[in-house]
């Protein structure tokens, strides 16, 4: 998507043909600084360091990591090592673990002078997929956005409330829940956006409102606790958020405090949708509010937070009492009855089992 | 209540048997200091500044200003200027306008020689007679929190969730919401109180976390996102807010927030109470969702925030890029129909025009 005139990924091959370059978004919104990666150290790093961040980027950023790895040294040992080091950064990533794992034996499997050349095919490949992917989903979610607007009378900006960063920053373009809002604004479909701040790390005030202000989208920054008084008061058409890991019934385990505002939607008749590539779908799990387990994380992104202070230089400030037990858990489960609908890449399906394997019957056989 | 072994109210007589002491919540929950108030304009300052919010506690510092005023000058005029400078301070405070117009009422109608001690006996006089009508919420809120109790087999700590600050701090003593708690936890219930930070300002954060940590309640400061996924997973017995307004027919105008938590509640059957004095009933309301304008705030509470930097300093950061827009939405309107019980000085009655008429039988000639 684009920053000011230029247009960017969150990942990209040097002008020198081997390096790797990412957006350094540790920095965002405050400073757009670019990071060049020369080794699969320096790649690992970054993962780690949420440099990059987002599922589906972080795979890019690891096959291009095994890629730099092919490049220093393409022994079996160096790639093993490589691999070992890169799934260490983020243990918990689905796509860092299935990117490696495609990278390391595509290019085991063939003679050792020719796994350099492969490796960085191969990771552009996965990541011209994920933008396929996104753009897929950014096509069947734009669809919703223009019936919301034709629906209004083809006047009024479609409102749409979306909740963290589900935007390009998260995948290599596009994004999965800003896709669609990123396609109907570029098809000059009136459009603005409730930024939900999302609370703890506050992804929403910081990436999501940075993407879509550099991108041109209309946008408000709000605190969490807004959303239900805006959807009440018919200032929301429709709401779309991302999610981490989809059940095979529909439920929806996305960032905490998605489920409070898909009962908002509920309430008010506001259509909730949920974008997502395929990936995200976990098959073996039926009832997501049972079946997901809920990540706790340090309780220092509740209590602290961090910002510019006056001069524009980064500070951490502490919010509550000193020594105030807090809790942070990261995640919650949107049962598939509030929502109404899934974007996928392959169209929208009602968020059920039945729904999931119309758009995916090759997984019938496996679907909880 | 207490800080540390000591007890305090919110606002007292000083020593001296006529200057005003109060605590200076602008420093909570990073500094403890007491503030003396000696004249009219410093009572003012206290209020426009936030060193006492909450509006009994506003309402019983006007009332002590206009005491201040008489002890300096008790002729009409000085009293009618004492009047005006502090309604002006927060001029949409109802309790504010009512405290003063009470004070001047009764000071005008007696001869100057009698003024000054009749204003320090009358502003004594409101000061406790909130502190009656907080303690009679806490006795039959109370009584709430030991039936849950024991409906959980008299063994487990009680859960309850609150929003914003509606404690101690925010009124002469016990608090609104909180008074319950207190009257739970003094009479030897355990008790666990989730406390949401309440973005924008985060009084809950500040306010509650520190008012409960000083009187020794156990609990956990949560983001504004988490409380449904802590109702969906049976980690919640019951909710309690305060309440800015109340219509005639039980909808609880509340900080911004609140209707989520109720939405989640009522999504998960968890009982969800609001905690009032007779005073925020807006007997002329009858559907307060429609009926009761939500204030729209500066936006700098969502862009920026405050807390202690790593030396201990205040400092205020931006969360936000630079220049962009956010909405800052002050409360919002949760329908009675998600409130299980509005629990008031005179006893627990349904969110309803019926049940509040039952209560306030007085009141069934000018309810809407």
């Amino acid at each position: 998507m684009k920053i000011g005139d230029k247009h960017y990924r969150t990942i990209w091959l040097g002008d020198d043909g081997w390096s790797v370059e990412v957006i350094d978004q540790t920095l965002l919104p405050h400073a757009f600084e670019l990071m060049r990666l020369t080794n699969v150290a320096e790649a690992a790093a970054a993962i780690s360091t949420m440099v990059v961040r987002g599922a589906p980027l972080i795979g890019a950023t690891a096959a291009y990591g095994m890629a730099l790895a092919a490049h220093e040294d393409a022994s079996d040992k160096n790639l093993q090592n490589a691999h070992a080091m890169l799934l260490a950064t983020r243990p918990t990533a689905v796509n860092l673990r299935w990117a490696l794992d495609d990278m390391r034996g595509r290019l085991l499997a063939v003679p050792q002078g020719h796994r350099r050349k492969l490796a960085y095919k191969r990771a552009a490949q996965i990541c011209d997929d994920d933008v396929a992917t996104c753009q897929g989903i950014g096509q069947h979610g734009g669809k919703l956005i223009r019936e919301a607007f034709e629906h209004k009378g083809g006047g009024d900006a479609v409102n749409v409330l979306t909740h963290c960063n589900a935007g390009w920053l998260a995948t290599v373009d596009w994004g999965t829940a800003l896709a669609p809002i990123y396609t109907a604004h570029d098809a000059g479909i009136p459009i603005h956006v409730w930024v939900d701040e999302t609370r703890p790390r506050n992804q929403g005030a910081a990436l999501t409102a940075y993407e879509l202000g550099s991108h041109g989208v209309p946008h408000t920054v709000i605190v969490d606790n807004a959303g239900g008084h805006l959807m009440q008061h018919g200032m929301v058409d429709l709401c779309i958020t991302g999610t981490d890991r989809t059940s095979a019934h529909g439920d929806v385990c996305n960032k905490i405090g998605t489920y409070l505002k898909a009962l908002a939607a509920y309430d008010n008749d506001v259509p909730f949708y949920v974008g997502l590539p395929h990936s995200t779908i976990d098959w073996s799990i039926g009832d997501g509010v049972a079946g997901i387990p809920i990540e706790q994380r340090d309780g220092e992104e509740v209590s602290h937070i961090r910002g510019v202070n006056g001069d524009g230089k980064g500070t951490t400030v502490r919010l509550v009492p000193k020594g105030a037990k807090v809790g942070n858990f990261a995640f919650d489960v949107t049962p598939a009855r509030l929502v109404t609908g899934l974007i996928t890449e392959r169209g929208v399906c009602p968020a059920s089992r039945d729904g999931l394997l119309e758009l995916y019957p090759e997984q019938a056989a496996t679907a909880a």
